[in-house]
């Protein structure tokens, strides 16, 4: 397996484009993309866990309930949520898309992500499409082309796409995402799209995305709060000519390889881009009791708004850290807890046996002053481990959400 | 009942005193208090539920095994948690409290705040202890003294007391506490020491804090960490002369009511001065379910960073609170919500079953100016109430806690 340009695009039959058509002000900003795959896919999907959610997971959820779809449509700018007839424009989004495509309207995906409870209408959406259909294409730029579609206060453009071999033949798979605030477990405002061209069914696709993104999408936080749109949605049109992975085997097992590169690649991009994100945090637990502990517990620690806070002070007070496992809901043993600070400057141990240790202060620091950061906790209670991808707590993240809506 | 001056001095036969004896650099900070009742009192107390705690916590569930109390000593900016001897630094502390106060070291509660991992020494106690002695006195003044001892990024000193009727006998409550940051549900970083003159048995004060302390104390949320040293305490001494409240009635109720007064002060001035906070923000819920949702859906908005952000930008993002509201766990109707922003400048419905209204975007940022903002929710779902107490997301909160250590 290795790391290729091309986004959503890398994977054969998958054209993208994403064009400017007036959901914001600035006529630079790109607010509506699009995917299509020349044949129809195999699709899955999660969705956000909040109760209160937007119009187009409803629809979704109708349009992928035979496991196919072939395009999907998005929108930034405003969420589709709490507004009015969000689910009669979700479905006419979808009829218009799929007739500029010359598609089946249930075969169209629906997403959007922005304000909530800001009314959407029809007028982008129709002025947006001819130009979005004649923009397609399937080059690098194309890709990125949708991913700045789907953008709201994202800093980074986020795709990846990786090429691996199954039953003899190439495949690809590739992803998008848009991530920012409002990210925490299970879908927060966190779109990812991903197009491969393996052919599997639509219940070993969904098995495998279900089973991934525990590990992934689900252990990213940058505030904790869960949104009400998002989605991670996976296409896949069979054009690399495997023969259909119909069950668990070795084939099914590379593909969940390929998933894994791709979706971690994704979690690690979000997460360091997260709003007002000058480090990216990553919490590697091992030694734990459980698979469930240890994901807990690694999530427990890049979302502690003290533990944030300090890594962006670059303080290496590990009492924030060991207080937030301490705070991890279930029941595990905390009395023997060793935890070292790393990052590309060394590493330095700065808790042994839950208990203080000499360190240098400088070479906290040193370590600390680099962009990537890591948490490495052993419980010493168990053989399971887990991951998790916060970012640092800045001035810069108050300045965005104190005013986000202007 | 009517409020009175006097904090934890209110009631009959204690007294306090606070003094700076070296935890702290700077001289006019004081870092070691304590509370001292003429006789022995019924004692009670509720702890963090965080599995990483300070050794104070592991000392008082002996001392208070019998019920029994006479005297509170705590000290600020160590925490004497993840720190060597901290067990035995606790037990010398009560011990040293003890023989200045010719009482039994069994009667002594100890409590700590401050940074975790450092370790604790008795040097500081034991320059202090004199004077803390010394400087005994039951002004209100003395009160103060204590709850500046345990200060830690308090901006304000937080005491209260009430006084009120208990079979024909004038009775008073009063209480203490600090705050700041990492406060959030059970008794986050976060002490308070209640006292009282009402005659009580043990069990009945310790049910009457168990039951209050739910709807106060652990309703509120600075920043969503639990603490690891954080305690409430209440002593009544039995001075006001009532006749011993051993069980449910007319004297319970009265007793609880009064407690509910002080808690629920303590509550807003803890939360109003979160570390950062320009606001306190409540949020009242009411048309719930069931009493647990009430509860955890007003916890879930005062918590939520985006609301937090939005209300220190003055910025009437709804979207943010019926987000909140989503994700909160459990199962409940969100069809049909009603959401209020009010303070003193008037009140604005910003959303109507579920969905935008329109609304003077000019009446809400008057509105959102107030120091205190109330979030009213009505669910439409039943007939149970709560109320939850937070603060605003802002710069300073990032700046304090990015340097915490120094």
């Amino acid at each position: 397996m290795e790391y290729i340009p091309g986004g959503i695009c890398a994977p054969q039959g998958f054209k993208g484009s994403g064009v400017h058509c007036g959901f914001y002000k600035d006529e630079n900003k790109k607010d509506l993309g699009i995917i299509v795959s020349e044949r129809l896919c195999a699709a899955a999907a999660v969705y956000t866990t909040n109760k209160v959610f937007g119009a187009p997971i409803l629809v979704n959820k109708k349009h992928l309930a035979d496991g196919h779809a072939q395009a999907i449509i998005c929108n930034s700018g405003i969420a589709n949520t709490c507004a009015p007839n969000g689910a009669e424009i979700a479905e006419a989004t979808c009829r218009l898309a799929a007739e500029a495509l010359s598609i089946a309207p249930a075969n169209v995906i629906v997403a959007s992500t922005g304000v909530i409870g800001e009314p959407l209408t029809m007028a982008p959406f129709q002025q947006g499409i001819d130009s979005l259909v004649s923009n397609l294409g399937d080059a690098d730029e194309n890709s990125q082309a949708v991913a700045g579609a789907i953008m709201t206060t994202d800093t980074v453009c986020k795709e990846v796409a990786v090429n691996f071999t199954i039953d003899g033949k190439e495949c690809r798979l590739g992803a998008i995402a848009k991530g920012s605030g409002m990210i925490h477990p299970n879908m927060a405002t966190m779109l990812s799209f991903i197009t491969s061209d393996v052919d599997i069914s639509p219940e070993m696709l969904q098995r495998a995305l279900s089973d991934d993104i525990d590990d992934t999408y689900n252990q990213i936080s940058v505030d904790g709060d869960t949104s009400t749109n998002d989605m991670v949605v996976v296409m896949a049109n069979g054009l690399a000519g495997n023969t259909e992975i119909t069950g668990q085997g070795a084939d099914y097992d590379e593909f969940c390889e390929a998933l894994r590169a791709v979706t971690k690649t994704m979690a690690m991009k979000i997460a360091g881009d997260g709003e007002g994100a000058s480090k990216l945090i990553i919490c590697k637990v091992k030694g734990a009791d459980t698979k469930v502990n240890a994901r807990l517990i690694s999530k427990s620690v890049i979302s502690s708004n003290l533990t944030k806070a300090a890594i962006f002070g670059k303080d290496a007070n590990w009492g924030r850290i060991i207080c937030a496992v301490g705070y991890t809901p279930g029941s595990f043993d905390v009395s023997d807890i060793d935890i070292c600070l790393g990052s590309e400057a060394g590493q330095v141990q700065v808790c042994k046996k839950s208990a203080m240790v000499e360190f240098s202060e400088e070479k906290a620091l040193e370590i600390l002053k680099a962009d990537e950061i890591t948490i490495d906790i052993d419980m010493h209670d168990g053989g399971e481990t887990a991951e998790a991808y916060g970012c640092d707590l800045t001035y810069e993240y108050v300045t965005i959400n104190a005013s986000y809506r202007s």
